[in-house]
């Protein structure tokens, strides 16, 4: 759930003075995301999400965040569009937090992803990545490789406890990662973690991508590869190649990949499933006393890690090379 | 929060195709409640309450919940009313559970509560309870005295580790009760848990009541006497007798206690503090590994308690005798 800081009345009435939304009606914390709290608002005039941004998210950052959605809604893209108060700012301050009201969004999440999904969601990260273009601020992205040792030696003495010989192996994998890691891919604007619970569809049809607060700078073909190790792998962690190469293949329709992002594309797909079993399992190693959040297993991403760290090219994830 | 059972996109579509509510848009969990999973829907024709019940909720009891609040918004108060699908029926299954899809209310529920509040509950109790009239299906209070010793037996050994001489205290305001619990009072419909995160309010206007998951056939004045209990202390646990005279004296308006009544209603507060003593006790003892809800604290229902062995009458509640 997601519902870290409590908004009465009289203080939403406060801060929705400043917006022309009109009175509020009613305000129900949704049981979705982790990192905010998010609010269902309903107003006179709709629908829409309340967040209210808690520690995780470096309130730096906020302006890139909400200034992206603003960007990408203003090009065509499906996200939630910031809504601005009278004075033309979309952020403001509720309940001690930073705030913000985004508008909603109708879909649902795929809860078991087919091929037809992946082809969805690979078109729609490549048009994510050319709607980027032209937005003038920049993040660098906080949890690539530079962060990924020491996010290991955090948890490197309590790793083996989560898996026997998980240190070792991760230990191994950093190395080989550092060693390896290409520069110099076409860079922009990435999502970085468009999960299925972040892709809304009506139907078969895609409709939405919500949550850019992970979005940063950084090779567009990582974030493919994010997405791959996001939506391609069955259950049992076995490789569905026929929605990698859905995936890959429509991504490719809207935005080719070049022969360094080709090459490159084992080694990216290798460092995605590294950056969440890190964090994966810098979370699972910390669950605060009374947590109100599951932690995610870090173990799915050691499975899929050991995946990548046996492909050879682009052919195995059922791309065209 | 409350989420409990997961919703596909193919089960929720699959369940409303028995209703004329058109295609579905989307569905969020809310995090509010804690029986129940609930959901925010929203089809082709609105926003509605989708709930799952979930074990807590005994499934025979659901006939009496659902038939109770398609009563009582027949009679006009304002609170949930189950949606009926082509069959005429507002009970069905999704996800392995019964299931209801009931109308969307708007409101918030006060954070602080003021007196003017307190004297609207009072109102709107009172007016639950006259609507209640003619409802023709029964169901016993479980809560009531009757299920308070089994509570406190199961509870007992480990009762003095959440506050000492704790469970000698319940021990002989549990024999006070017995010997002194009121019989043959007006009885009728109860709501039974009228919190204040049970009661919107739009402005100043109770705007609809909600969460009927344990009315019952009990003592109107029992209801009262809970309501009192949770609209009219301070949060350091004194007694508002400005709150107390304006939920009694309200309630009296739209229906007149009798002399019974009035002279029950301090055993009454004591039972009600009881009840919720007990069963957070229980709650608060038996919180299973990974539990989502954080408990609340029993000891807020022993200082209450403490506060209603001392009462001499209805005066002491800011009331008239």
């Amino acid at each position: 759930m997601a519902v870290y800081t409590d908004v009465s009345g009289e203080q939403l009435a406060a801060f929705l003075a400043d917006y022309e939304l009109g009175a509020m009606l009613s305000l129900k914390g949704i049981a979705e995301g982790v990192e905010n709290s998010n609010y269902l608002l309903h107003t006179e005039t709709g629908y829409f999400i309340l967040t209210l941004y808690e520690r995780r998210v470096a309130e730096t950052d906020l302006p890139f965040f909400i200034g992206l959605m603003q960007h990408l809604a203003g090009r065509g893209l499906n996200c939630p569009q910031p809504v601005k108060n009278r004075r033309g700012e979309a952020l403001g301050r509720l309940a001690g937090r930073p705030a913000a009201i985004v508008t909603y969004l109708d879909g649902m999440w795929p809860r078991r992803q087919n091929a037809k999904q992946c082809a969805a969601v690979g078109d729609a990260d490549a048009l994510l990545h050319l709607d980027g273009e032209g937005f003038a601020l920049r993040r660098p992205n906080a949890l690539s490789i530079e962060a990924w040792r020491p996010l290991y030696e955090s948890a490197a003495s309590r790793a083996d406890g989560v898996h026997p010989g998980l240190s070792r192996f991760i230990e191994g994998e950093l190395s080989w990662l550092e060693a390896n890691w290409p520069h110099g891919l076409p860079e922009g604007v990435i999502h970085a973690d468009l999960f299925p619970d972040n892709v809304f569809f009506l139907g078969e049809k895609l409709s939405g991508l919500i949550d850019f607060y992970f979005a940063c700078n950084d090779a567009f073909a990582y974030d493919l590869a994010i997405c791959v190790n996001a939506w391609c792998f069955e259950p049992d962690a076995s490789f569905n190649i026929t929605k990698g190469r859905a995936m890959i293949e429509n991504y490719r329709r809207r935005r080719p990949l070049n022969i360094e992002e080709i090459e490159a594309f084992p080694a990216l797909a290798r460092g995605a499933s590294m950056r969440f079993l890190l964090t994966r399992l810098v979370d699972w190693l910390n669950v605060p006393p009374g947590a109100l959040v599951r932690p995610k297993d870090p173990l799915e991403y050691f499975r899929k890690l050991r995946f990548h760290a046996q492909a050879k090219s682009i052919r195995d994830y059922g791309a065209d090379a």
